[in-house]
């Protein structure tokens, strides 16, 4: 089979090479899938550079998610029940999903609803899911009104706009005055701060306030944590998903000690972790019920294995103009 | 009376004068204070500096503790109960207690017990209170064993007895050997590190994962704060109660992100708000109890008003060796 493989971190952006090898052998308890779609996500980036927290021995086929037809099951109940379904999957500790076959554990597997295309189905775990868990949760805290970064990206307008389904006021920040226009033009969002303007922190502060802000989620990490954990009110959480900042986060101490706020951390694997597989099953179909509206992902284009060198220039450019898929 | 005035904020310690002025007249829900000893605690430190939180307009009376007798009431029902007792008092927003007299809301008194001296009770409501809180929490919610900064001082001192006397294990972070030497010596602590000492972190992460620490008690803030949080097991909190080191925090985002951390403030005042007057009240009784043993106070100098000079090098001379005391 084709696939594209990881042989060495030099560079500014480590490229993996299209290479030739065997299809993959599902053990027991995995299946073989035949990848219709791969996204490249930004975790993929980091990880080509070996800053993502997930670490793999080279060489390897980078790709985290992605989906595709199980087409061999290698033993186990699970696994064979999986046999010829459409699924989305999430790769293993090996080889991942920037080939045409990929081995994963039958339990990273989620089948697609018939009316789930494969492309949606192929950036369904970590975008829609991820959006869905974080608004969910936020639902459940009983937040009135949430703070949001790195808001005019692909899993910044999905939380906003389930976030506001369910009644919440939502503050857009963004980092140039492009994404702020897109926002309010194509996702009608009405409260939207560019972070890159002089006064971002005192205007942060004062909308929060006004609406009875609570909440943060953050993908940036860095110096815009520490701007959100001044301007939040008294008692309130920033919570921190994503680090597309790469620097290191600074606070001030009286912030910290004073005012009662917190700062935490959140993965999905956390969420995987403390969630039984039934609650997982639950949140998957709900998603997929919500893929061709408010979590439906925008493509941007579509690339083959051969033309991955045009498929990662166009991922660097950022997020906010939709995904950029691998179709081996 | 006589009493000690900050009148301007210049120098790298501004120093209060003394000054001769009238005695305040408690207003309704007041009582006049005698003052028979007040502390220099670290938080005056920094109010004179104007690095703290609480500020209050020049000139101003510094002092936010004391113990002495009620000598008159400015009416109301708790203020009229509290005439003639002997009391622990907390400042309220105008002038403090370095004074001959202080006028104070009554709902910032604590009556002592019969056995209680006054000099102990006069730094009773920040450190022995503080300490017990923290401690208390830390059972509440089911520490095993926690690690401890500023462990030398009086108050890391006290947090450290009530926390053994309740079966868990300290960690004890110090800034220097001569305070490591002197917390096993005179502590009996077993488990002791210097955070000046090359390798402390991962010296920390090792010993915090083989204790199975969940709960880190920072009085530090700054760089300590960002070690205590990467050498931390996974699904910690760091609670950050005071800022020794005035310097902003510095975690690294992917510290953050991943292991389900967290870092949170605590204050006294959010203690208070959050508690019952009963729920107070039975604390400070408990406290008092405990004076005598592992809440006692050691006091290194005394000193009058017109000594403040002295005391106010005396006190910047660190914490370890026991409070510095005004006696009016």
């Amino acid at each position: 089979m084709r696939a594209l493989e990881l042989r060495t971190r030099e560079g500014e952006l480590p490229r993996p090479v299209l290479v030739e090898k065997a299809v993959p052998t599902p053990r027991r308890g995995e299946v073989l899938v035949h990848v219709a779609a791969a996204p490249i996500n930004p975790n993929d980036l980091l990880f080509l550079r070996d800053q993502y927290e997930v670490k793999k021995a080279l060489p390897v086929v980078p790709g985290f998610e992605g989906s595709g037809t199980v087409v061999a099951a290698g033993g186990g109940f699970i696994a064979r029940t999986m046999l010829g379904r459409r699924v989305a999957c999430a790769a293993g500790d090996g080889d991942g999903t920037w080939a045409e076959y990929v081995a994963v554990p039958a339990m990273r597997c989620a089948p697609l609803r018939g009316g789930v295309e494969l492309e949606a189905g192929a950036t369904m775990l970590t975008n829609p899911l991820t959006a869905w868990v974080l608004a969910t949760r936020a639902r459940r805290e009983g937040h009135r009104a949430v703070v949001l970064t790195a808001a005019a990206g692909a899993l910044g307008r999905m939380t906003s706009r389930l976030m506001r389904a369910q009644g919440r006021e939502v503050v857009h920040v963004v980092r140039r005055l492009a994404q702020a226009e897109a926002l309010k033009k194509e996702e009608g969002a009405t409260h939207v701060l560019d972070s890159s303007e002089e006064g971002f922190v005192e205007e942060l502060r004062a909308l929060s306030a006004k609406l009875g802000v609570s909440l943060a989620l953050d993908a940036v990490g860095g110096e815009t944590t520490g701007q959100l954990f001044a301007a939040m009110p008294p008692g309130s959480v920033v919570r921190v998903y994503g680090m597309l900042s790469n620097a290191p986060c600074r606070v001030e101490t009286s912030d910290l000690v004073f005012h009662g706020k917190r700062i935490e951390g959140f993965t999905m694997y956390e969420w995987l972790e403390s969630t039984s597989t039934l609650g997982q099953l639950f949140a998957i179909m709900k998603v997929q019920g919500l893929l061709g509206g408010v979590l439906r992902t925008q493509v941007r284009a579509r690339f083959s294995l051969a033309e991955h060198d045009a498929a990662l220039a166009a991922a660097q450019q950022g997020a906010s103009d939709g995904k950029v898929l691998l179709v081996p």
